[in-house]
């Protein structure tokens, strides 16, 4: 399976901490070495790092453990390949551009039998199920505004919608930011943490490091982090319902919502203990 | 004005010392200190590096200068800002999807008055007047091909077409890649070597750095290395004319095409002469 990492701030923020701990993830602690990626969007735009190399051991991810980039919004990857093999191509997060904003998608599960009808507006580059997903996604969004931008709480009800169908193919837990807001949506693993004055200690489950982040923040900060299992040992990490669809903006949950019923939970939690990436 | 760097490849080859003269254009030997980027391409997707930071002083630039990335194209920017202001969303060269690949576009030069009747199936995320040419590129395109993949000769013949139109507004030369060709157009300044067996020496114009090719080639290799200006002292460029334009593949012009008319090309002369970008 592979792990997400997500970040949504009330100020720009530098990832450093938990993305050292993450990063051991990928072909250190854990087993997930076929790629990893991570995106930081500064207002519209994001920068993107994708690497095919294990995450551990890669240059790229050395360098940004030592450069801290300040980002209000940040998505992060690491890939065990499932379908697709261990090609740049087929890492996450993925990249497009919609309403004049880049949107970035990373997909942690595994979709069976997925063939979404689309019209060829966003065509994946790779051969994953995730970003096919992702092209379905948001050609589902611009089907219903069409070239008119909606207002974020209009996209988290899109979404609320359009999610739902694709969970009966497989686990379809995800985020989705577009810089503005992080929408993260779950179907098996995701917990969330949310960091506010005053702000205390903390310390990493896969590497040795601590922070005080008292030491480092200021009282308007609030960072809220996601991530697919908890990264640190000593706070209290929520973990999000089957079909829940959180909205996080300026570093807090502002919208959820339960997007599946008791029997479209069922199944879903019956397809993930037979599913290959589990 | 900003400065274009462009490589082509017969079989994938690392940038390092062309990149190494062109990122001291960034800030250093030149004053394009207005950020920069490169894109990597790797079959249909990229690695793209942009920075807000001037190329001569950016860790990101440090890391790639000793990180050799094999690419069959490359596209790299450093940006002297005449519209937009130095934010990322400006930062060259920009990257879109078109028919399942990762599609890369640097520009160097100025429009004026240009403001091309685009339906939103591809919006600016940044205020350059460049991105925006992207934006009518593609769209242009995707408008005579649909959702259907045409062949590199037919995308040639397109852009032919497309591109004259936007010299009315001033200088506009391009790089523009989707991993299998690098086209290259030129109105004022864009000029071409091509390496290949047996391979020399050559020594860059903008650094203490002097390579011999055939220690690190084989037969089969060739390299084609465009840029605003020669990044060489030794090398024998070769400069394209005005509204030429070229299509390079396996490290060479496979495709060469004069589309502006004598006329045309006396206005877009006047024009550049005029313009702050040069």
């Amino acid at each position: 399976m592979c792990q997400l990492l997500g970040m949504n701030c009330a100020t720009p923020t530098d990832i450093t901490f938990s993305f050292s701990g993450f990063a051991e993830r990928g072909g250190g602690t854990d087993h997930h070495g076929d790629g990893w990626g991570i995106g930081f969007f500064e207002d519209r735009a994001c920068r993107l790092f994708i690497d095919h190399q294990p995450a551990a051991h890669s240059p790229l991810a050395q360098m940004l453990k030592h450069y801290p980039i300040h980002s209000r919004n940040v998505i992060a990857h690491i890939r065990k390949a499932t379908f697709g093999d261990t090609r740049l191509e087929n890492c996450h997060p993925f990249l497009r551009e919609l309403w004049g904003r880049h949107w970035l998608f990373a997909h942690n599960g595994h979709l069976e039998n997925y063939a979404p009808a689309l019209t060829g507006m966003y065509q994946p580059v790779g051969s994953t199920d995730s970003e096919l997903a992702f092209c379905a996604l948001l050609e589902g969004l611009r089907n219903r505004f069409g070239t008119h931008t909606p207002s974020i709480e209009d996209v988290f009800d899109a979404l609320a919608e359009l999610a739902p169908p694709v969970c009966a193919h497989g686990t379809f837990n995800f985020l989705l930011s577009n810089g503005q807001a992080l929408f993260v949506y779950a179907t098996t693993r995701l917990q969330y943490v949310v960091r506010e004055w005053p702000f205390g200690k903390a310390r990493l489950v896969d590497t040795e490091m601590d922070i005080d982040f008292s030491r480092h923040t200021k009282p308007g900060d609030r960072v809220a982090v996601i991530a697919t299992e908890p990264l640190t040992c000593d706070e209290d990490w929520t973990a999000l319902a089957c079909g829940e669809l959180v909205c996080f903006r300026n570093g807090e949950p502002v919208l959820r919502r339960l997007t599946l019923s008791a029997e479209q939970q069922a199944g879903v939690r019956a397809r993930a203990i037979t599913a290959a990436d589990l």
